[in-house]
């Protein structure tokens, strides 16, 4: 089942992408795609509904971030082994972990603003894991049933944020824009395993990244359980799980984003993003 | 004016404490304490109510903390010179910046969970700033414009987690019931200058922490306007601004927290929490 909301920024309304690719209409069904809807119960019943039997939308809505009300969006760091070596860091023992502000928390193709003072914004696709039910103290063999679906991450930093004012990375994760999830929440159901999805990352047309969760060096199943020991998971917690290589910092000569930049990313059955690079302004 | 908010864990009612000392019922009159409520506007609104006219609440109710559906808690690293130097670290050019997990938020006064396998769980008391305006790129100046009052927070760090297990530090600042806040939201016009308040932290009945916001590094102000250069500050969101010197990792030998601890920290104006140290436990 592929989850979505979609209208404007604030006031997006549930909807299932059905199976010949047409949005449909779920707000006489739930109020919202959140964290009382994202129960496994919940979402059983959902997958019960005839998909016909919903209206059609029409046109070609903006999608939203396709959970509401986000309680923690955190970020794994260094998992892919390739990715650590562009870094030039070592390979993690165990996972890194950090914080993305949720106010940084975007639509999927929502243009993505450049912090002032930006010279170091960079990408990052990753695979999106979304909490359906509290989690605390799992074992890495019960962790996937805490999981509610998966989607795309686009995990953008600013390095000299991140990297250079400090030793803590969270100031160059969670700028404004810095996190568009979506365009779908594709229930477990859908993804055969995910740690077999490719992942990629066009900029102006060009691929940057190209790369499989099978090279993650630890795994959804290990992150859950994992993070579960030092916080609850809730449902409707975001976890971006770590990019494959390919970003701007790691290339030679690096290259950053800059105003008018165009991003398209995406995971094999989890939906593509187009992001539109633009200065900073009010919202 | 003292805000706070009362009565059993998920099912807090607002309130505000008279002139007296006694607890009186907001519930008649507002919704919550929440983003709409610490607006400027909506603030002015409540403390123009006669007090006396609001009911008397009896017995003595548990405190939540006094802010609900917080979307951010953020924590400001090594803001005391002296506390830097127990820490062992180089006095900050610009502030540090991490994320406490919101769903380590606690009541001032609830029992404080040591997470399973902790070794080394640490006490910080700091002043809390609550935001009340949506603030972005302000200058220092303005700063304060934006905040809706102070509070107490104990930001309570499992220091094995925070430094000995990667370079992030969130992994041990977010553990449940480690980010106890409260007792009262107090509004700026009771607080004659955030930057000479008195902070303390006893434990066990002996003093560990005393200290003074005079020596902070970082004012309120420049930290306000340093964080919304980074990322949008929401009305409700949490600053934990740093701690004063005392912690136990700092002394010699270290002493952190064990089952049966007692803690008793506060802030001159700002009222005091008191928690008992107890293992992890399903809430």
């Amino acid at each position: 089942m592929r989850l979505v909301r979609y209208g404007r920024p604030g006031k997006e309304k549930p909807g299932l992408i059905d199976d010949e690719g047409k949005l449909r209409d779920l707000s006489g069904v739930i109020g919202d795609i959140d964290a009382a809807q994202l129960a496994p119960k919940a979402l059983r019943k959902l997958e019960k509904l005839a998909q016909t039997s919903l209206p059609l939308v029409r046109g070609n809505p903006r999608f939203g971030v396709p959970v509401a009300r986000v309680g923690k969006f955190i970020g794994i760091g260094l998992n892919y082994s390739d990715h650590a070596a562009e870094a030039g860091m070592p390979i993690p023992k165990e996972p890194i972990v950090f914080m993305k502000a949720i106010s940084c928390l975007n639509g999927p193709d929502d243009p993505v603003m450049l912090p002032q003072g930006s010279k170091k914004t960079d990408w990052e696709v990753e695979l999106g894991v979304v909490i359906g039910s509290r989690a605390q103290y799992v074992s890495e063999e019960e962790a996937l049933k805490y999981v509610a679906g998966y989607t795309v991450v686009n995990d953008l930093s600013e390095r000299s944020f991140q990297l250079e004012r400090g030793p803590q990375w969270d100031k160059g994760k969670g700028c404004d824009t810095f996190g568009p999830v979506g365009p779908w929440l594709v229930t477990p159901e859908d993804i055969y395993d995910p740690q077999k999805l490719d992942l990629y990352l066009e900029l102006n047309g060009k691929r940057m990244q190209t790369g499989s969760t099978e090279t993650m060096i630890f795994t959804v199943a290990q992150i859950v359980s994992y993070l579960s020991k030092f916080m609850t998971l809730e449902p409707g917690d975001i976890i971006a799980t770590g990019t494959p290589p390919g970003v701007g910092q790691g290339r030679k000569p690096q290259r950053f984003l800059k105003k008018g930049d165009k991003l398209r990313l995406g995971i094999a059955g989890l939906g593509e993003q187009q992001q539109e690079v633009i200065a900073w302004q009010k919202r």
